[in-house]
């Protein structure tokens, strides 16, 4: 069986790195089902990775994500790259299930052997995206995208850490969709290394500008630093996305030759590293024990018998015992 | 330093129980702080909680969470409830702060000696909110408070999370803010015990209602399961708010009267002990070996030289060696 599926790996990768689309799906699959695989999957893409450039793509719901999304595929195959499509749903701690939303709208694409599109549901364990998308990108990667984007559904939590996973992060606003306290919650002044203003073609287009440019002339930025540059769209009809790819690409440039982008990768190998590692350990604790011994413990919390802090000593204990 | 540690500890707790504010306060900062005291605060807390109904709030932005909040605080003092509210903020991993607009809308109750207001912000580590806000909670809940509010902002998986601590999840709506597909998006239609329409006068609340009503009936339900209710508010005026409170209080006899309090509360403490066990792990792996080894390992992984499961299982071998 081990060689059996050793052999199964390599023919994989094999052909996932010669642009087999049904090679590049099997594999995300064995992400997304946390397969035994992994280990040996991982092993065999590494050394092909490192071409690809992430562009984690966010914003509030409605602002047009995957109307961008479309759209910037469209211009980035009009320059002959070979693309890459992520999109990260929230988890849905019933269903687990990803919804049809994104895929319906990425059909203008479906049929482009350069471009590969996948929805990824989380699990909603602890961790479940920073675990999963690092190890769906090292598989676009390999399979030789030039690009990917990363387009994740929503503002909170999910968004900054698409931020720390993504080499260039790029939110998107649009008229009328709160104001800007609204946006300053969100946190994405502080993540975006693009703004999109899209439905340009809005009233109150110029006035989001206005205000997204103060906010950021407020923040502090080193000498030499990137300025976030703001771009306006219609996403709808392409207007201005031709110049977000100049603008993506300037980043690129800037990112390399600032020693920025060997940090960024080195920061997002150490979470993934970290959530491997958690993951393994939760493994083991449900694995080895049941959970029965995290049930017993929890049950005492809940009465007032034990604090949680000796309740997860004993677990620790469990665990390295 | 420990002697002291422990007097001011029990004096602390002392004080937050006969409803001290300042000691609240002081509790919930040496939460946010990770502070090494917390053990003994944990463990002096636990025999005095279990009382305090959670209720998660949470929704899109403009949704109206903060004035609904407000508005619910309002209707809970008119009962002479005493009152927790904890509003999330999502990660900043930048600045770490908490952004002023909670607090500003709050202030109608800011004088009130039975409400406590507190906004948090998580640190952007994995588990931040996992490990933060059960202990916050346990703060409020050892305080004396009926009932805690915990405000949510925007969606993703920070909601899911919330639906994982509260034992009763409010997911608020409004008119003209994206149509069903972006609400299913967001998964909220799996997490709510009870649905809010606000800003119902204005137009095309009852559609609303009415397209959430056939979502939620295509859910299974067994039987005598909770039929999550949908109710109508104007957060604003108040209109429909005791309404609220009514279905609140139903919800609560609900919980308890099924036996699915206890299961809720049991899963919450387990989640709390994995969080506590994960971020001790974390904080053994950084202290022991400095970060030194963790950023030896990202980078071989960034250079295609290791694997990230190679990397992982070196990291649990020097943490346990």
């Amino acid at each position: 069986m081990s060689r059996r599926g050793a052999q199964s790996v390599d023919d994989l990768v094999g052909r996932a790195r010669e642009g087999d689309a049904r090679a590049v799906a099997r594999l995300i699959s064995l992400v997304e089902d946390e397969s035994p695989l992994l280990r040996e999957v991982m092993a065999a893409l590494v050394p092909h990775t490192g071409n690809a450039q992430v562009i984690g793509i966010t914003g509030s719901p409605g602002v047009g994500k995957s109307t961008s999304t479309n759209a910037l595929v469209t211009e980035l195959r009009a320059q002959h790259k070979r693309v890459g499509v992520l999109a990260v749903d929230p988890s849905s701690p019933f269903s687990g299930g990803a919804l049809l939303g994104d895929r319906v709208r990425m059909q203008d694409h479906a049929l482009d052997r350069e471009v590969y599109i996948r929805s990824m549901a989380s699990r909603g364990h602890l961790g479940g995206l920073a675990w999963a998308t690092p190890q769906a990108l090292r598989v676009l990667d390999a399979a030789g995208c030039d690009v990917i984007l990363v387009e994740t559904v929503g503002v909170g939590q999910s968004e900054v850490e698409i931020a720390g996973m993504a080499d260039t992060t790029m939110v998107l606003l649009a008229p009328g969709m709160g104001d800007g306290i609204q946006a300053a919650k969100a946190g994405i002044l502080e993540i975006g290394d693009l703004y999109v203003i899209n439905k340009a073609d809005r009233d109150g287009a110029d006035q989001v500008r206005r205000d997204l440019r103060s906010m950021l002339a407020l923040g502090e930025r080193r000498e030499g630093a990137w300025r976030p540059p703001i771009v306006k769209t219609v996403a709808q009809t392409g207007e201005g996305v031709a110049e977000v790819v100049v603008e993506i690409d300037r980043h690129r440039e800037h990112l390399e030759s600032s020693g920025e982008m060997e940090r960024r990768r080195t920061r997002r190998a150490r979470d993934e590293i970290e959530a491997i590692a958690v993951t393994a350990l939760r493994a083991r604790w449900g694995d080895v024990h049941g959970h029965d011994d995290l049930d017993t413990l929890a049950e005492a919390v809940v009465s007032g018998a034990k604090d949680p802090y000796a309740a997860a000593d004993e677990l620790l204990q469990l665990v390295s015992g």
